[in-house]
């Protein structure tokens, strides 16, 4: 039996209303002593079950739900989400071998994200309760999957709010050594150790091959990073402009350029704003647009600025589209709504004066699902608009 | 020099917002014995230019904006407009016989529809605009295109708001008699000329695909019409249920089954409500369900009556969906706007008693834009949801 931690009406409402998560100040009574990662009863004041949560001793979130039914969370507990999670994955990408196949709440396993790379898998423990359960959950993935190295990326800063180390190495099989993976045709390096992050933003990847079914012409790809966006576009554009402010990503980009053997694609080192805004003093020249822009809005105060910003780039690349022209346009930032960036846009539209055509309304991969009724799980949004 | 007609400020703002029409009370002056499909020129009370419209002298849409510049609306002008339509099915859908080419307000075109079907076109003029220029519009498309026939589809209900009369034949070329088109690999009959509408509902046609490609083990489609997703579905499930109540639809589902050679498609001529209900009483037996109802809110009065139905159907899906099963849940009510059909499906999944993974949130195909700013043209939701 577990330790029972009895939560407020409010806690209660708000599992009710199918979030997963209770903060500190919902917490009425937990027991002495209990460690974080442990896993807990919650009750509420009439001792009424609600369901089973990992406890957090540091985080402002003391309680994430594993289960809402009375059923053992055990070695088969995990194994079960384990394999509905992969499930998914198999269902909506056959065959695919790079995929992220763990993502947190939304695959019922919160504070555990696993990316795949063909045979290497990149895990983050990002809570106490799967950090305590690393090795059980690295030996899961390892019988399920056919892995020759399994490492961790725990060097995210979202550990500290947990007071977990920032520690990256191999938890189980090989040194991966470098690795290469595809994205349609496209080709990209990949160092799941060396580098900062793994870089693949595997978040954008149907994203990614959508804008290349769209390239034609001119194209440009703004905060490039190490390219993913500008080589789904060389495949069917003449010319593909690539910005990257950063030189470390910019190095990486024109590596994945020859690793591709394009010839087709210029990198430009330049500040994305100020490269968008010389092209707007030009006649508009580019047929296709992408804004992937890193979050400008990492806190709900940032809001205003980064919504000045959004709007300036996006008002910036309608200028500098030829008619017909399509904007691939995306906000990873979780405060940037979906209807506030859609509203962003239609105010650049309006201001460049022109009609604007929103063709897809797209989100992260269905790699990345979205838990209904927990908006903390939408952050990525990709707006395809034509320009007509 | 077109006449001109002025518009009060509050007309004015809501161009000035991006939107297209200006309703009739928002009509200042207009010349006495301007006639319906007139082009005129826009004023506001200061004289300013606002842009060229179609007049509209019944409607309760007095004003359909075709351009915010003073430029000549002539034959070059549609011309050109078609051209920008056909040239984004091109680019979102190449070598594609079957798409709508022209969708109204969205591509510039107000008042005109155009789906095309290989070698045959299906127009319809839904205002004093189009209806007058028909011949034109109609010579262009032929011009532009390499077709075998033109028909009006003008037997709709909408036009009856401008005066027009319900017609429908052939209007340039052959008649084109009994057709068949693809969608994927499935075979599809098609009436244009007989038919009610012509049946083709474009606008599910890439939602129909995708579902297609979550399909397996036990599908049902409920609302299934000519069997457009049941086909679709048929094509990796081992069996598919398509329940449609009505005995001409059902006729043409059985027809389109044969006519594919499927033999794990079954018609069950039901109301979708009762076949629901009873399947949920039995234990969860289906890997995949789409709704995919008619408008159950065909004004905003009926909203409150449309939610509950809404939201009985889906949480009827969801009680008879096995672990990891794929709801594929749509709306056409323009009143059921998106928040509110993700906000249904969440209650229905609380009811339920079930977490659930929103893995797209799809819209009308690509050649049904939505124009930003426009509300009325995004009617079409359809999410993809998975109950792990």
């Amino acid at each position: 039996m577990e330790p029972t931690v009895t939560i407020t009406r409010r806690g209660a409402d708000r599992l009710a209303a199918g979030h997963p998560w209770i903060y500190r100040g919902d917490v009425d009574r937990a027991p002495a002593g209990l460690r974080g990662g442990e896993v807990v009863a919650m009750k509420d004041g009439r001792g009424r079950f609600l369901g089973k949560a990992f406890w957090s001793a540091r985080s402002k979130i003391a309680l994430r739900t594993l289960t809402r039914e009375d059923v053992p969370v055990d070695e088969e507990f995990f194994a079960e989400r384990l394999a509905s999670a992969v499930a998914l994955r198999e269902a909506a990408f056959p065959g695919e071998p790079s995929v992220r196949l763990v993502h947190g709440e939304a695959d019922l396993l919160p504070g555990l994200v696993i990316d795949r790379f063909g045979d290497v898998a990149v895990l983050q423990t990002l809570v106490p309760g799967t950090e305590t359960r690393k090795q059980l959950l690295v030996d899961l993935l390892w019988d399920r999957l056919r892995l020759r190295s399994v490492v961790e990326r725990n060097d995210v800063r979202v550990r500290e709010l947990e007071g977990l180390p920032q520690v990256k190495g191999v938890l189980r099989g090989e040194e991966p050594g470098a690795l290469e993976y595809r994205e349609g045709a496209a080709r990209m390096r990949l160092d799941v150790l060396g580098g900062q992050k793994t870089g693949a933003f595997l978040d954008q990847r149907e994203n990614r091959l959508r804008a290349g079914a769209y390239a034609r012409g001119k194209c440009l790809d703004c905060f490039s990073y190490a390219g993913a966006f500008a080589l789904q576009l060389a495949g069917r554009a003449e010319h593909v402009t690539a910005v990257e402010l950063q030189a470390p990503a910019a190095a990486q980009l024109r590596d994945n350029v020859a690793l591709n053997g394009l010839q087709n694609v210029e990198v430009a080192e330049a500040n994305a704003f100020d490269f968008l805004r010389d092209a707007s003093e030009r006649e508009p020249e580019y047929d296709l647009v992408v804004l992937d822009p890193p979050a400008f809005a990492k806190n709900k105060d940032a809001l205003p600025a980064a919504r000045r910003g959004y709007k300036e780039i996006n008002l910036r690349a309608m200028q500098i589209l030829k008619p017909g022209g399509i904007l691939v346009t995306a906000s990873c930032s979780y405060h940037m709504s979906e209807a506030l960036l859609e509203e962003v846009v239609l105010d650049a539209a309006r201001d460049a004066g022109r009609p604007a055509q929103l063709l897809e309304k797209r989100g992260a991969g269905r790699d990345h699902p979205v838990l209904m009724g927990v908006p903390e799980t939408h952050y990525l949004k990709c707006f395809v608009v034509r320009l007509p």
